[in-house]
């Protein structure tokens, strides 16, 4: 493929103005699903959720940009072009519990504005783009695994919409059926028409903040492993045990959890493990505890790199296990390979960020996204921007109106590419 | 003071029959407060205190010792001596929850056999001797903190008995007045005629199982503190948040679990230290922890030890904090001193021991117990009996009905030198 030649124009006024329609729209959206401090709550085919939809929609139109919903209420705002093939952008719109305004949400509005842009400056291209508002990524409401992303790819389940249940009970199915959508026409939003899909995010860490870049190319996304861990070992008096008699579930724990964190750091970055729940029985301040249940979530984007995670923790388990007398059982809690996204996309982005002249690196993203499924049907990469802090699902995520307005010049610069160009 | 001279008859059948009338009682004693899993759950001023306390009043009258009861409840079966001056020996009646059936009444049961056989065997003693039958111990229905021998020893406080509640909002003085006791006379419970008080107990540990001995000489009680302990770092995505820049609180609080291990078996025995409450937050399996709550209990015969114990923990506390860019709280949450027993009733316990041919040993006592606070207006100690597998407030705690046989000996032996010699 030749490389590609310099997109004519994208002024600093530009780049200006769509940060300051997107930076409004992201305000105006937040409104759907706002919590009294601040945070956002927008779960699947919510009313919040059918709020911001529509608000989208609204906005897609003005854009210029007709709009279609998918058979899971996905909806796309259509740039048509002299080719039914399409190159996709955009990202999800629904939230987690008490999260932001950002997460998400952000990646439709930098791919709407830059498609407005292109759209406005050089009219129709020679392929269809669409703007993805995808109906749901996060499992907030539902453990549904990428709902959106999974009925984009045909791999939603016969029976699923009736066997997923929110909290209440109320299964996926009924709750489409509320919003209007029929979980029997899923099959429909099986795409066949992808040839690119590019996904702008918020970082979610604090990579790019912390080397003061402003683009992050995403050319990988991470492997995650967990397992579910149960110490057993005996309780007793905190008081008539000695310590050198002791079986404590807890001291084990607290074994493993230094273990493991040590695994991470002698495997070197990227690699990460986490401890993020633990509980121990009885639980009562003078007693010894007798269980501990705990989970281990560790990423890498190398399998093989996971697989000698996983087996340097389950040897360092076992000692921890046999020094201290307890009974260890494991179970295995997720298991996600990794992707690595298309060169040819990644080599846009990085031409793109060369082009708008920000400061930008290759990274892996560590948490999961729409991407990775995507990824599996259609070339595809991801484009990050900086979360502030490095904070993502909290109310204060926060990225800066100017590194949302380098995230549109290099999106509507990859999308010249990918769409009109290539 | 001469050295007493052997008690002169206490035959293999006397220990042999006294076993099995102790255990016979015990086994009718269970059934007050039995749960379906075996477990015996008594609680002061419930119905199956009160059975247990009626069952206990016949037990006393049918061996021939007349009952009272003070203001709190707590029975006393009397032998009336030459003198008025009381030696008394027992412990308590009510449990925790979910307990067994030997932990209190054990030594209420040899206490009451040891008195019957003196009574049969040599008559009238030169002292007073009374058994006790305690009212409350364990604080497992009100917080009461030893209610039974906070009366003995004139300390609940004015307006106490309005003040304390169950969980469900019951008073203990009201609780007081449906078993027909006036809380307003609770100072009468006082004694100023105790001239010693030998507490016979479960061990509650494993010491005396282990090395094969069947009687503790209990020269002390431990100190206890505790601190509640709050650690602060940063919540986050366990995916993006690489190692390096992670502020994880529970892997601080791991480091603080594993030294406060390590600092209690630095001084060595007896020094014991356990954390047995812990939570993490936000507690996802796939967040790296925000925040971590825990307790630390440490034990210590020696104040000064325990101060040292205390100075190494909050230096290690700031250290771990500081390492990982932690906030550190801690606030006090229990600080109950030790207690020396008595030489004197130490020396009649040990000599006892010798006469009966049992193997014994002194040892202090790692749990709280009535003969701390009656330890503070009379001479005290306590004896041990072998708890089984070391067990105790659980359905399964059990003492062989051969080392009953030995307690009531050693304890009769014991009586028969503070109160028919000394």
């Amino acid at each position: 493929m030749a490389t590609p030649a310099v997109m004519p124009s994208f002024s600093d006024s530009d780049r200006a103005e769509l940060a300051q329609e997107a930076d409004a729209l992201i305000q105006r959206l937040r409104r759907h699903g706002r919590g009294e401090d601040g945070s956002v709550t927008r779960l699947v085919y919510t009313a919040a959720w059918q709020g911001a939809m529509a608000e989208i929609e609204d906005w897609f139109r003005s854009a210029g940009l007709p709009v279609r919903s998918d058979a899971v209420g996905s909806r796309f705002g259509r740039l048509s072009g002299d080719s039914p093939e399409v190159v996709l952008s955009g990202s999800h719109i629904d939230s987690v519990v008490r999260g932001g305004a950002y997460d998400g949400v952000l990646g439709v509005v930098i791919a709407g504005c830059a498609v407005h842009w292109l759209d406005a400056t050089f009219g129709r291209p020679k392929r269809t783009i669409e703007v993805l508002a995808n109906c749901e990524e996060e499992s907030s409401r539902f453990s549904c695994n990428f709902w959106g992303g999974r009925a984009m790819t045909g791999r939603i389940l016969e029976g699923e919409s009736d066997r997923l249940t929110d909290p209440e009970g109320v299964s996926i199915g009924s709750a489409m059926r509320a919003c209007g959508l029929d979980p029997e026409r899923i099959p429909e939003a099986e795409r066949a028409d992808l040839v690119a899909f590019v996904e702008p995010h918020i970082e979610q860490g604090p990579v790019l903040a912390t080397a003061g870049d402003v683009i992050g190319v995403v050319d990988q996304v991470v492997g995650v492993r967990g397992l579910s861990i149960s110490l057993q070992g005996a309780a007793g008096h905190a008081g008539t045990i000695p310590m050198a008699r002791r079986r404590d579930a807890l001291t084990g724990a607290a074994e493993v959890v230094l273990g493991a964190e040590r695994i991470a750091k002698e495997q070197g970055a990227p690699a990460v493990a986490t401890v993020g729940h633990l509980t121990v029985e009885p639980g009562g301040f003078n007693q010894v505890p007798g269980s501990a249940d705990f989970t281990i979530d560790f990423r890498h984007p190398n399998e093989a790199a996971l697989d000698r995670f996983e087996d340097s923790l389950l040897r360092m388990l076992e000692k921890v296990a046999s020094g201290r007398e307890l009974e260890a059982r494991t179970r295995p809690l997720i298991g996600q390979p990794g992707i690595r996204f298309d060169d040819h996309v990644c080599a846009c982005l990085e031409t793109a960020c060369q082009e708008a002249g920000v400061a930008w690196r290759r990274m892996p993203s560590h948490a999961g996204h729409d991407a990775q499924l995507l990824g599996s049907i259609c070339p595809a990469a991801m484009l990050f921007v900086p979360s502030q802090g490095g904070h993502s699902h909290r109310p204060d995520e926060y990225t800066e109106v100017v590194h949302i307005g380098y995230g549109i010049e290099v999106l509507a610069r990859t999308l010249f590419r990918l769409a009109y160009q290539d």
